[in-house]
């Protein structure tokens, strides 16, 4: 029964998640964002890998959107492998990770602060090894997390640098705007149900694409890799102006394409997206709070509460997530356990 | 016929085009050089679609281990949807454009100057609008590519983004090893029969997953693009270590998976990679120079010259694309014009 995983609850236990984390968290967040301004940091270098990978790309559009700062993924090999790690001192060094144990990315952490860099550390686990190395620790305080695919710490981590950002940019407005997530992501829940039916349809789907583009380019990758981890289904992520470099080849008459369209100014770009996706036949799968978005799609999952554009991935993921859980349900996979799959991937 | 195709053409003209440019371009790289030098650059920023931003992962890795510099690949949105652009001004912005149109990449350039940062251009067309935006223009003198998947203009432009690693550390056993490639390549291009052979057996292949790591992660996500244009087969590129957080839940008996991995330092991770989907009975096809690393594919593609590693990319990609062609002719596909795609992409 999909509703016994672990995975089901964790899905559900996120609005409760992110209200804990942003009541503990703001103070912690404060003290990074004071360290970032006065020491006159002018770009961001993130170290992470699977899911906290794509909340480092979120963090990509919102810290170079709202504060400014281009952002770097770092490139873990040149510090354990090569052993040629490149010059650090005048980023911000940010590493993410539930866990906090991938040896490649405390790698990247401990020659960050050797080299005299500003550390920080996302993570699940504030007496993790990667903690160790961090100037600022910010815990997420999301539980255990007992389902191998990440879900709530995803969440959390997204939570965690939306906070950031807008604390950096001293922005009330914004500030204000975070109090209205948790009950967004409860209300888009309510979805539950009708994933669990719409999963069916896709019981032999082998392939797909994930688009999101802009903010939700991370939930495009986020949500492919949930599809992959949980359900075994080739699925590709793309923003929707990278896919017509080339890879637009790949769409014929019923290929389905996932789209993460959610209510902002670059809904125009999507939409245009997908009418290309209709002309050439593709099965188009909507996740989006616009009505008239989602009446372009084959299949449209709406998201019941609308956030500011720059907050929408926090949300936009949650149909992927309750597609993911249900998806592996139809085929009959273990949620918790996906094959060949640990909690705590270490690599160097 | 294949033979007759502008693709099988580009392919083989390679090793003259890397002649030429090498011939050509060393003054304009030393004259970025020494800019560089002189502005303190810190930090590179990447503006790049397609085969480009795969050339631009190559940068990622050659400028950070040899020149110091991190690198992070532009978020072009940010530019020209959002139109809230990162603070650049002590940057080096690169944009990598064979056609120098997509107006996106121009935008990011653009911007860049209007914030004084220093620019260049890596382009087979110096007149081009992305030319006019930029302080230094390094022309690929490639001819014109008549194929849309781009090969001869990928790896020019990993040859002058090596030649200004090169130039910029001032290594002359770096400058010397560049004058290798050119027969290099001419020798690798040598197993055109045999990947026209090994091709058929592909014939019905829908996915495969592409590996690489370090200088070649790169080429794991050119020969996927390639395999996608040309032969609509759903192909996925990945590094080792980002592969095992999540997506090895996707192999199984007789699962496609191709490992480039050439000599190298990394090299004793991708046999180890290698190992662990043997054990899951992938089926193994491996592009390498080195034997005991073929010897553990099920179906090894030997590359015939070796190069140092950080040069290792500029023939790693040959079979790859000759494996595109022939998969494509295999396929009954017109290698020069894929489906649905033009030669320049223009998108915003």
């Amino acid at each position: 029964m999909p509703t016994t995983s672990h995975l089901y609850r964790e899905i559900h236990e996120q609005p409760q998640v992110l209200r804990t984390l942003l009541d503990r968290q703001r103070q912690t967040i404060q003290a990074l964002a004071a360290d970032i301004r006065s020491r006159q940091i002018e770009y961001v270098v993130i170290a992470a890998r699977g899911t906290s990978d794509n909340a480092g790309r979120y963090a990509n559009y919102l810290f170079g959107a709202v504060n400014g700062l281009p952002v770097a993924l770092a490139t873990p090999s040149l510090y354990t492998i090569y052993k040629r790690p490149p010059r650090l001192a005048h980023a911000l060094v940010l590493g993410i990770s539930q866990s906090g144990k991938s040896p490649d990315i405390v790698s990247v952490l401990a020659e960050a602060r050797k080299q005299g860099a500003l550390t920080a550390v996302i993570t699940n686990f504030a007496d993790s090894d990667l903690a160790q190395e961090a100037d600022h620790v910010i815990e997420l305080h999301a539980g255990e997390e007992r389902a191998v695919a990440a879900t709530k710490t995803y969440t959390s981590e997204l939570m965690v640098i939306a906070l950031l950002g807008a604390t950096l940019a001293e922005d009330p407005g914004m500030l204000a705007a975070l109090e209205q997530v948790p009950d967004a992501v409860a209300t888009v829940l309510g979805i539950n149900d009708h994933v669990a039916q719409i999963a069916q349809r896709y019981r032999y789907m082998s392939d797909c694409v994930v688009i999101g583009r802009g903010y939700n380019y991370a939930s495009a990758f986020e949500l492919a890799l949930k599809l992959k981890e949980l359900t075994y289904t080739i699925a590709e992520p793309y923003s929707s102006a990278d896919f017509l470099h080339g890879p637009l080849a790949l769409i014929q008459h019923g290929f389905p394409v996932i789209v993460i369209a959610p209510s902002g100014v670059i809904l125009p770009e999507l939409q245009s997206f997908i009418q290309v996706l209709r002309q050439r036949e593709a099965e188009t799968i909507v996740i989006s709070d616009d009505q008239a978005t989602l009446d372009l799609a084959r299949i449209p999952l709406r998201l019941a509460a609308s956030l500011p554009e720059w907050l929408s991935p926090i949300t936009a993921i949650v149909p992927g997530q309750l597609f993911g859980l249900y998806l592996a349900a139809a085929r009959d996979y273990d949620p918790d356990h996906p094959r060949g799959l640990r909690k705590v991937t270490e690599t160097r």
